[in-house]
C-alpha cells in the first residue's frame, strides 16, 4: 500500500530531497560545504525573517530549547512558562532542571494563552526575566499569540521572550526582529520538510546582552561558538553534513516558491480541512486559535480516537497523530507541513469520511470531500 | 573525477546505506521504527561489548562526551584530562565549562599518554573522582592505551574512567564491561560509516553509582531518560530518524561479516598503510602507538602537507585530512574506517607516490604500491 505520512512532525520528506541527500557524503571543512552552508544560513535568516544569524544545531527541537534557556538566563531566574500543552510542559522542565525558578501559567489544551495574564504578571513581578512559550503547540493545535506576546515583553529590556517556533517557523510569518521576539528556536523535521536531526536557533541583541552575564552552563549548546562559525559557513561540531545539504535544497525550492505562497498554502490547507471536519460533524479541539500547522479533531466519543487512527493505518497506509497525556484516545492530529499538498487532504477527509462511515458516525456522506476539494480548488 | 573520502570522519557511506536512509520517512513512534530501533540497540550492545544499555543521541559526537560529563560528575570534582591532541584538550574545555576542577596531563603529540604518570597521580591525590582520554585521538592518530588505565581505575570504587571512543568503538576491541571503563562515547560518522549526526554512549554500574549524586545540570543530554527510553526501543526525545534506519542496516553487515573480521580488516589496512609511507621515505607521525583508525604521515619539510593535500584533491580526487594547531601544514591523515577498502588504500599509495614524485621527494618509485599491494594480498 503506499502510504502518506500525516503527522506534525516528523513529516513527509519530498523525495528529491531525499534522493540529494543520498549522494556520496562530503567532508565538511572544504568550500563546497561551505557554499551549502552559506545558502542553508542566508535563506534561515529571510525565513526568521532576522538580521541575526540563525544557528544550525545537529539536535532535534528540546536541544535548541535547552539551548534558548542556558545561553540567556542564569542561575535563580524567574520565568514565565506558557504550558498548554506537552512542548509548554517541556519549558517547564528545562528550565526548573536548570534551578530556574518557574511561574506556570496553565492553559486549559486547546486555548491560547492570554496576553493580559502574561502582562499582569510582568507587572506585578519585576523580577521575572523571561517567558517561554510556544508560537504553535503541537500537542494541541493551538497557535498562541506571539505577536501580542511580544508587544509587551519589547518594551521591557530586563525581559526577554523565548519562543518555540518548532511547529512555526515556514508555516506561518514570525517576522522576528520586526515583532521583537528575543529568542526563536526552528526544526528540521517540521516546515523544513526534511527527516529529524537539525534544530534552528537566533538571539536578538537583547538577548546576547543577557548572554554576557548567563552562567548557566552549556558546551555542546553554547550559541556564542555557533556565532562565531557561522560567520565563516560553518559549525562548531561537526555538523549533520546529509541534513545540511538536504536543508540548502529545501531552502532553495522555498525561495522559488515565494514564503509568502507557503504560507497561503498552508494557511488555506488547514482552513480547509476544518471545515471539512466541521461538515462531518468533528468537533474541532481548538476552534478558536488554530495553528495552521496541523487540524486537531476530536473523536465522536463512542468511536475513540485510537479506532480512527488505527484504520486509517491499516486500511489506507495514513499515518495521523494521537493525543498525548490526558487528550489520548480522545484527539487525532493531521499535519498541513511537509510534502503534503491539496490531493493528500482529499485524500485524508475521503479516508476519514470512509472510516468515520464504517465506525458508525452520523453525517452525510460526501459532504467533507466536497468541502476540502471546493475549498483548495487548486492550490 | 571519481571522488574518494578519505578523512577520518567523516568517512565514505557506502551507497547502500545511503539508498536505505533515502526511503520515505517513517514515524518514530511506530512499531516499524521500535524493530529498528531494537536492532540497532542489541548491534551497538555488542559492538561496546557491554551488557549495558548503548544510548542512541541525535547529537554530534561532542554531545556525547559531554553527556558522559554532566551525567556522572559533579561540580567542583576534580578529574584528570588526557591531552594530547584536539579531542583531548576539549575534555579539558568541557570539563571546565561545568566548573569541575582540571588536572591536565599534556601528552606530546603523537604519543600516547603514560599509565604511569595517571597511577601516581590518582594515588596522591585521592580527591581526583574521574580520567577522560581518548581511545583513539583522531587529531594524532594515536591509540592511547585504554586497558592499562581501566586496570588501574576499575580496582577504584570512587574514580571513573571516560572514554571518548568515536574513532575506536567498532575499529578495534574495546570491551567495556571486561575491561571496566565507566563511559564509553562513538559517532556514526566514524566506524559505523554513517553520515554524521548521532553519537552513542553507555555506562558502567559505577557510573549509574555517581549519576546518583552528580549535581551538573542537564536535560536533553540527560542519561537516565535515554536508559528508560531504550528498554522501550525509543529515544526520550525525538530521534534522527534515517540515521537510525542506516545504523540498523550498517550493524546488520557487521553482524554478518562478524566484528572480529572487521577489526582484523581496518588493523590490516593500518598496518600495509604504514609500511608503504616509510618504504617511500615518509616518516610517520605516530610511530610507537598507532590506532588503526587512520594512518598519519609527516610532510617532507621542504614541501609541506598542504601541497600533498591539495594535489591529491585536485589530481586525484582524494580528500585526505591536515593536521590541527601546531602540525597544521606538517602532517596529513588518511582514515582506514568507512566505506574503504585494500583497493583505496592501493589507490591512495599510488596517488601519494605520484604526488610526491612530482613534488620531488626522493623515494624508490613503485616501492610503497608494491609494498601495499602485497601485504594487503585480497584482504
Amino acid at each position: 500500500m503506499k502510504r502518506l505520512l500525516l503527522t506534525p512532525g516528523p513529516v513527509a520528506v519530498p523525495s528529491e530531497i531525499m534522493v540529494e541527500m543520498a549522494r556520496p557524503l562530503i567532508h565538511h571543512r572544504t568550500k563546497e560545504f561551505e557554499a551549502v552552508f552559506a545558502q542553508a544560513r542566508e535563506g534561515l535568516k529571510q525565513i526568521f525573517q532576522t538580521e541575526n544569524e540563525v544557528f544550525i544545531l545537529a539536535a532535534s527541537g528540546t536541544g535548541a530549547m535547552e539551548g534558548a534557556v542556558v545561553n540567556t538566563l542564569s542561575a535563580g531566574d524567574k520565568v514565565i512558562t506558557v504550558n498548554g500543552g506537552k512542548f509548554g510542559e517541556r519549558w517547564g522542565k528545562i528550565a526548573r532542571a536548570y534551578g530556574l525558578e518557574v511561574d506556570e501559567i496553565e492553559v486549559t489544551w486547546g486555548e491560547a494563552v492570554s496576553p493580559a495574564v502574561i502582562k499582569e504578571k510582568l507587572e506585578s513581578d519585576p523580577s521575572i526575566r523571561a517567558v517561554l512559550m510556544q508560537a504553535s503547540e503541537t500537542s494541541t493545535g493551538v497557535k498562541h499569540p506571539t505577536d501580542q506576546v511580544a508587544a509587551i515583553t519589547s518594551k521591557r529590556d530586563d525581559v526577554l521572550l523565548i519562543v518555540d517556533g518548532i511547529t512555526a517557523v515556514g508555516v506561518f510569518p514570525l517576522p522576528f526582529d520586526e515583532l521583537g521576539i528575543d529568542v526563536l528556536v526552528g526544526g528540521s523535521q517540521k516546515a523544513f520538510m526534511l527527516p529529524p536531526g537539525l534544530s534552528f536557533a537566533t538571539m536578538s541583541e537583547k538577548a546576547w546582552e543577557f548572554n554576557k552575564t548567563s552562567d548557566l552552563p552549556k558546551f555542546y549548546l553554547n550559541f556564542a561558538d555557533y556565532q562565531k562559525s557561522a560567520l565563516k559557513n560553518t559549525t562548531p561540531w561537526t555538523p549533520a553534513v546529509t541534513l545540511i545539504i538536504g536543508l540548502g535544497k529545501v531552502i532553495g525550492g522555498f525561495m522559488e516558491e515565494g514564503m509568502e505562497n507557503i504560507y497561503r498554502k498552508r494557511e488555506l490547507m488547514s482552513l480547509a480541512t476544518r471545515e471539512a471536519l466541521r461538515a462531518i460533524n468533528i468537533d474541532l479541539f481548538t476552534p478558536d486559535a488554530p495553528s495552521p500547522a496541523l487540524t486537531v479533531g476530536v473523536a465522536p466519543e463512542e468511536i475513540g480516537a485510537g479506532k480512527i487512527i488505527s484504520e486509517l493505518q491499516a486500511k489506507f497506509g495514513m499515518t495521523v497523530a494521537g493525543g498525548q497525556d490526558h487528550a489520548k484516545g480522545k484527539i487525532f492530529r493531521v499535519s498541513h507541513i511537509g510534502d503534503v499538498d491539496r490531493n493528500d487532504m482529499v485524500a485524508f477527509i475521503s479516508a476519514l469520511e470512509s472510516t468515520l462511515g464504517s465506525l458508525g458516525h452520523d453525517f452525510t456522506s460526501g459532504v467533507g470531500v466536497a468541502k476540502v476539494s471546493e475549498m483548495l480548488g487548486t492550490a
